[in-house]
Parts: C-alpha cells; structure tokens; sequence
C-alpha cells in the first residue's frame, strides 16, 4: 500500500462527506454556517476521523459505514479549537495560516460557531441512517464515549487544566495527564468508536486503546519538539511560543533529545499494541509513524 | 391534584436527578464543575425537564424512567444561558438575581461551563442504564430530535438571528419564527422526547408536538408582557431592557392589549391539542395556565 495514496483518499472520503453533512452556506441563518464551514475547511489533518475509519477497517468493517461519526469527531476538534483561539481562552489570531474564526466572524459568532458544530457532531452521531448499519446499541455506547471523552472528565477538564498550570512549575506525570486528557481522549475515543462500530472483540478493542494512547502521546512530544525545531511555513504558525508562555512541554522538562527517545518509545508501544492485527492494520501502523515524522 | 404541591414534588425529583448526576463540586478540575453547578442550581424553573416528565407521565410512563433525558434538557438550556449572557453576546452581569457565570468565574471559563454542560448533556441522553428503560431505538430518535432542536437549526439559529435582527425592523411573521427557534424548539424537543421515551402512539406524539408550540408562544408573549409589567424583585431582573435595546416584542407589535389576548388564545391552542388526553394529562394543563400567570 502507498501511504500517501491511502491517506488521501481517505482524506477525500471525509472532505466529502463532511462537505455533504454540514449544512450549505446559504442555509438561514447564513452566517453561522459560513462561521462553522470556515473552521471546518481551515486545513485540519482530519486525523481523528481517518482513525475511526482505520479502526473500522482494521476490525472488518468497510470505512464508508462510519462516515457520520467519523466527521462528528472532527467537528468536535474543530469546536474546540474555535473555542480555545478565544481572547478570553488562549487569544490567537492565526490557525493553520489562517485567520481564526473570531477574527474573521466576531466573538459572540465564533463562540455560536463552536456550540453548533458540538451539537451537530451529535446530532450525525445519532442519525441512524446515515451511518449505514444497524447496531443501535453499538451507536448509544459510541455517544457516550465520545461525550465523556470531550467533556470535563476529558478534553475540556485537559484545558481547564492547561490553563491552570500556566505560570506553575509541573512534573513529567501532570503534563501527562493534562495531555491524555486535552488531546488524548479525542483520539481514544476515535479509536474506540470505529472498533465498536465494526463489532470488535474485547480483546481488539483493547489493544487498538492503547494503540490510542501510545498515539496520543507520540503526537503531544511530536507537537512539543516541533514548536521548538519546525518549519513555520510548513506549521503555518510561530515556533517558539511555548518558550514564550512559559508553558510546560517534554522538551522542557526531559531535554530535546530524551523528548525524541520518547517519541520514538510510544512508536514502538503502538506497534505492539497492533501485533495481533494483520495487514489490515497496515493503515494503522502507517499513521503512527507520520505522526512522529510530521512537518506540521 | 393540588398544582403547586404536585409541581414542587417534580422540582424536587428533577434537582436530586442534578445533583446526583452532575460531577460534586470536589471533583478535578474543581473550579468548571463549581462553574458548571453554580448556574445549575442558580434558580432554575425546571421547566423543560418537568415537561419532559409531564409528557412521560401523560402518555402512561412513570416520570422517573426519564430523569436522564428530563436533566439533559435543563443543561441544555443553562449552557444556552450562560454562554448568551457572555460580553460578546447579550453581555449582561446578573440572571435570575444572580451574578452570571462569567462574572464569577471570568469569560473563559464561563465559555468552558457552557460547552462541558451541552456535552454532559447528550453523556447522559446515552447512558441506557441510567434511564431505567430498554428502548434504545426511542432513545437514539430522542438524541437526534434534542440535537436538531439545539442546534443551528433551533436554538441556536434562533439566537443568530435574534442577534443579526436588533436594531432593524422586522414583522410579526420573523419575531415568531425567531422565538420558534430560539425557545419553542426546545420545548417542543422536551415533550417529543418524554412522549417517545414513553412509547406514544404518531396520534399521541402530534398531540404533545401542538400543545408544546402553543405553549411555547404563550410562553413568549408572556415574557415580553413580564419586561413590561412586570415586579422587578420577582423576575430577578430589571423591567424595560427590551424597550432599551430597541428590541421586537409582541407588545411592541401588536400593543399590549393585543398580546395578552394572543396568549390567552395560544392557552386555548395548548388546551385544544390535549382534548384526547384524560386526567394524566392535567400536569401539562396546569402548567400552561401557570405559564401566562407567572410573575418570573
């Protein structure tokens, strides 16, 4: 399989149905959809729903089938990050070279922005017939866990523990569970949706959760070392700001070079987790590795 | 049956419901659970989850069964609350006699609250378990209704267009559908969605779909009347504010005459699609009554 040719397709199958879900930008009130669609076809890596679609693949059920919820993740990242560019969250101007939505559509639209691509994520979670099979229950444990991976338990509880850490002093063990939580939930339960979907085992949807979690990490000490050796027109933002806010990240608590052994540590504990999956989990294995080699 | 006892008891099962199913205040991180019960418990009404009880209960379930789905709705609608009493929204310091959440707990975590709120929301909508019944087809319809209903076609719409019509001049036609889509869409969602749960025949469900727009008119009007006659040391807030903000009401267009008879012929509507329930169905009767009396 050629990666890149694999990637792209599936980034297309998601642009697709993504550009098919949400609603058009001239449906009333006009202004929220365009707010929504801005954020949405920023730029984003989709990675989160190509994990549900991977995860489906590699338990044995065709990807197409979870497109619904597949998206509904991405809409959920990308409120976030609506949410978090906020002046009154962490104020930023640009995403991905990109104006961010505030800054383009006023705050009191963002911040509708980001609550109508929450529910909507919801919303196509819960539309049985989109999602072209019929395991109801299957799809109730899906909401769940996706709920509880976003909620204050999970991502949101990881910001409101970023922001709280900001200015303290942190060890290896906090900046770790801020991260799980921030970012790693998401991808958990990326993971765990597509699994569940495709009617895993107990015993696949366990190692494809700590596929999840060795993923996750391997992202958060990639994401660190880039803000300190990226290219900034390939990242499409400044290097150097997490120096600048004084923020706790692997580089600075273990070394650039330990962050790097790390990274490739998590790596390896991916793979494992995989080791029980055949080929058609090339996909899968594919990912782990851009993840850590990744220019933006 | 005695209304004010009968409705006391319902408040009280759904705030046990709250308190038992929000995160305590000592859960990590502590300070967006203290945000998140601190407009939770700031006053409340209760009226969406009682309607969903009330609907429940009329169609022949035990109000019990659908405490999950009944709390759901109230955090919906406080999420809503919170994040519209932003300063980048309607910008306002007290609700309900209260500080507003942002003014406590500063703008970004207000923003946090609202977002963990909506998303604890739909967590509880798919915990089967929790609602003490087995219809998991019902429970994903009731998801999918409560999500359409929040989103940027309902709520959420309502309130982008509630925003983009201040300070222009718009006909009674446009005021009805914003205030359809900005309250009555989750009224209608709270008696769809305890009807559904309760197994309601399409008669039924139609019935209950009426009697909610009706109500949610009567509900309307009323407020407009209340910011004009109304006792600012009952509503918890001053009188006056949509004369101020140049804002359409009913009042401001049909004179105040006129829109105390369109609700009291919008509590006839109410009466009118409950004809074909008996005695079970007199909670909801009351409490449309209620609604055009109330003083807050």
């Amino acid at each position: 399989m050629d990666f890149h040719t694999e990637l792209n397709k599936k980034i297309k199958l998601v642009d697709d149905a993504l550009e098919q879900l949400l609603p058009t930008a001239e449906t009333n009130p006009v202004t929220i959809h365009q707010a929504m669609r801005y954020s949405i076809f920023a730029g984003g890596k989709r990675l989160r729903p190509i994990l549900v679609i991977a995860a489906a693949e590699a338990v044995g059920l065709e990807g197409q089938k979870v497109l619904p919820v597949a998206c509904a993740l991405e809409l959920i990242h990308t409120y976030s990050l609506i949410h978090d560019d906020l002046p009154a969250m962490d104020n930023d101007d640009y995403r991905r070279g990109k104006l961010t939505n505030h800054k383009v559509y006023g705050e009191g639209m963002a911040i509708l922005a980001g609550d109508g691509l929450l529910t909507l994520a919801f919303q196509l979670m819960a539309q049985k017939d989109g999602n072209g099979y019929n395991n109801e229950k299957a799809l109730l444990q899906v909401i769940s866990e996706v709920a509880l991976a976003a909620g204050t338990m999970g991502m949101i509880g990881g910001q409101v523990a970023d922001i709280e850490a900001e200015n303290t002093v942190i060890d290896g063990e906090a900046l770790r569970s801020i991260h799980a939580r921030k970012t790693g939930a998401l991808y958990r339960a990326s993971l765990r949706s597509g699994a569940i979907l495709a009617g895993a085992t107990q015993k696949q949807l366990e190692a494809l959760t700590k596929y999840a979690e060795a993923l996750g990490l391997a992202f958060q000490i990639t994401d660190d070392i880039l803000d300190i050796e990226g290219d900034e027109s390939k990242l499409g933002k400044k290097v150097g700001s997490d120096i600048k806010n004084n923020k706790a990240t692997y580089p600075a608590l273990y070394g650039l070079e330990n962050s790097k052994k790390m990274a490739a540590q998590a790596l390896e504990e991916a793979f494992e987790a995989l080791a029980s999956f055949g080929s058609e989990a090339d996909l899968l294995r594919e990912i782990a590795k851009y993840i850590i080699k990744r220019e933006n």
